[in-house]
């Protein structure tokens, strides 16, 4: 019956120019595949499946097109776009090279979320070209994973496709670190006893990742915080800020009249967040208030290595899998998803993403302690948690279709 | 691990407005999904698939970008397009109903072909949309089948995106429809004792499918070939032809000064082709000539049924399951794709397409009979033996890339 299942996979043996290293041994023929969820097994199935019965159920959507969400694999099936020009920490690599990250991702989505994803990696890195491709294509998926797209261009896109699209959109490099830097840091936060109201916070780096934890931890009470850029603190005084930065700095530095550099303001500071590459000098981290909180999110390097933020800090995280407290967007994206595409969401939501910052940190419970301020990837009860967080405050928002 | 692998078909049970109707139950979730080749079952599996160590798949890939084909899915993966405006018989009804339709042939893909097939439904019936679009997707697919988009605007985006593109473009309306033709009718001038030199074809439809099974015929060796479309013959004689059917008309009824009805055309021929719809009376099928061979293709009503073709004809042929002789893509394009993919193909050309239909003729063999001229859908060896015919040829002519 099967011609031969797997083509690209047979030529396994054939040598690869990287044989024998094991990360390019385990991609060969890639990590992703389709599969049949029904069986073919005669022409009865056949006529089912395909001509003539399938014409049946294109009437009955034909007819109302909410049927799309029973009768296909579209409302459980995300578009992991890119464009290829902010991809991990190799920039601007373009869509070829991208596919490996991208592929990955829709192995994560599926092994963490039960979501279906397709990987789309763009031949254009025209901010218009991109929405109207990914306008085109919303028929055939039930939401849109934006991922590894330069700021500021990455905004825009995300904005303008939300708000012609009804389903979710989604850039993960922004929400996704920034679901989970927040679940992380109000565990941080219990731990050393402190409100978010009374909490200073700085973040460096004003990119996709840093614009979004610091809105999210705006929308979660912080009130003092400073995001700073490779320029220093971003205030209304600077004359050189992008519309995205100006807002930021409206809600942030502005309302506590700061200024100045990125040790100025670490001064008595909190919690450092670090989501801009580089590196931090000690003496600026010594110089932080007592109990002080640092997350270093950089990868692989961290902006403060984790022996050094643990000579002056009391809570310390990194991206990295290799040391305690890994702030990994794999804990939030698949489980958003998951509680979105479970009440056919119409789009992701402020209230979702802080049910999905929540739903973690509660998950830390009684395990919560210095080197365990987030669950493990590997956690079993993530997915499961997040996803019913979200799907209950898609309710509570009013997006829900079901 | 694994929070919720099949979030959508967990909802089975749920009730669902067709539910007991058993084409509608199988199709409850869909009929696809995306599935993991590799495993991931601690940190150190997620930092080979995912970050850091794709990072070392990604930096490879930019400085070589033909390393995708040892690297990616992408080799072995098609984009179905369609934008909905010609679904099986039913037109135009849209991406959002066309989706069981995709998906149905991306689950063939695979069964037949061990092809990786992602269903695409374009929001869009723009012809230059539609080709700006699939190029901006070309570098996440080995290639595009283009699917159920209506004439004459298949053509003109079929040839476009050929131009354009450094993998194989193949609308299956047109190419897969005449491939199977084309194998099934040698099979009958073989067992009626005609060659194709000295063989008269008369075609009805000049749509997708009729335009491209005139071609093929052509380049198979049919010198007396007629084309007629709802007002009669394609000749040049006539004011009201698009370009593809005047073309069409100099390269047929206009070497032999064709011209008039289909009944007229029809006396004396010795092979009736229909891609129309519509019937054929019976006094028109009457007045062919002897041992005459007769495809009605039409689905689900052929343009001459079976019962009546066979009072007059010798061989027939139909579209559908349950009469012998079905004419069934399901029997072209896996097999060709799965050849082209296996070169690596830069493109689906004439001399792979030939070499699918004589691969087709040559498995029926020694069992050639009236009743068997074409190969069962499952039949293993076709696979097979499509693909290796389609690889050769590639080779041959120069597209294969290994």
């Amino acid at each position: 019956m099967v011609a031969s299942q797997s083509g690209a996979k047979q030529d396994g043996p054939a040598p690869h120019p990287h044989a024998g290293d094991p990360v390019f041994d385990l991609h060969v023929g890639g990590k992703l595949e389709t599969v049949s969820t029904v069986s073919l097994d005669g022409p009865d199935d056949l006529s089912m499946a395909y001509t003539p019965g399938v014409a049946l159920v294109c009437e009955a959507i034909a007819a109302d097109p909410s049927l799309t969400q029973h009768y296909t694999w579209v409302p459980n099936t995300v578009a992991i776009v890119t464009d290829g020009t902010a991809v991990l920490g190799l920039g601007d690599i373009g869509p070829a090279a991208a596919m490996p990250v991208m592929e990955g991702k829709a192995v994560l989505f599926k092994q963490f979320g039960g979501v279906d994803a397709v990987p789309l990696c763009l031949d254009t890195i025209d901010v218009e070209e991109i929405i109207e491709t990914v306008a085109r294509l919303a028929p055939s998926f039930g939401g849109v994973n934006l991922e590894d797209i330069s700021a500021p261009r990455c905004f825009e896109i995300e904005a303008r496709l939300k708000e012609m699209l009804d389903i979710p959109v989604f850039h993960d490099d922004q929400h996704g670190t920034a679901v989970v830097a927040l679940a992380a840091l109000q565990s941080a936060l219990r731990l050393t006893g402190r409100t978010p109201e009374a909490t200073r916070v700085v973040i460096s780096g004003a990119g996709a990742a840093g614009v979004a934890v610091a809105r999210i931890l705006l929308e979660a009470g912080i009130k003092d915080l400073v995001v700073t850029d490779r320029k220093g603190v971003l205030n209304s005084a600077r004359g050189d800020l992008t519309p995205v930065k100006r807002g930021l700095a409206v809600d942030t530095a502005d309302n506590f009249g700061r200024s100045g550099s990125l040790a100025d303001v670490l001064v008595g500071a909190d919690v450092y967040i670090g989501v801009s590459g580089g590196t931090v000098p000690e003496e600026h981290i010594a110089a932080m208030a007592p109990d002080s909180i640092i997350f270093g999110l950089a990868n692989p390097t961290p902006e403060v290595h984790p022996e050094v933020a643990h000579r002056h800090a009391r809570v310390v995280a990194t991206g990295r899998s290799d040391f305690p407290n890994q702030i990994n967007n794999v804990l939030a994206f698949p489980g958003i998803f998951r509680g979105a595409f479970d009440v056919h969401a119409t789009a992701i939501t402020e209230g979702m993403k802080l049910a999905a910052a929540n739903a973690l940190t509660d998950l830390v419970g009684d395990d919560l302690a210095e080197d365990m301020i987030i669950p493990s990837p590997f956690d079993p009860r993530v997915g499961p948690a997040v996803a019913a967080a979200v799907a209950e405050a898609a309710r509570r928002d009013g997006v829900a279709r079901r």
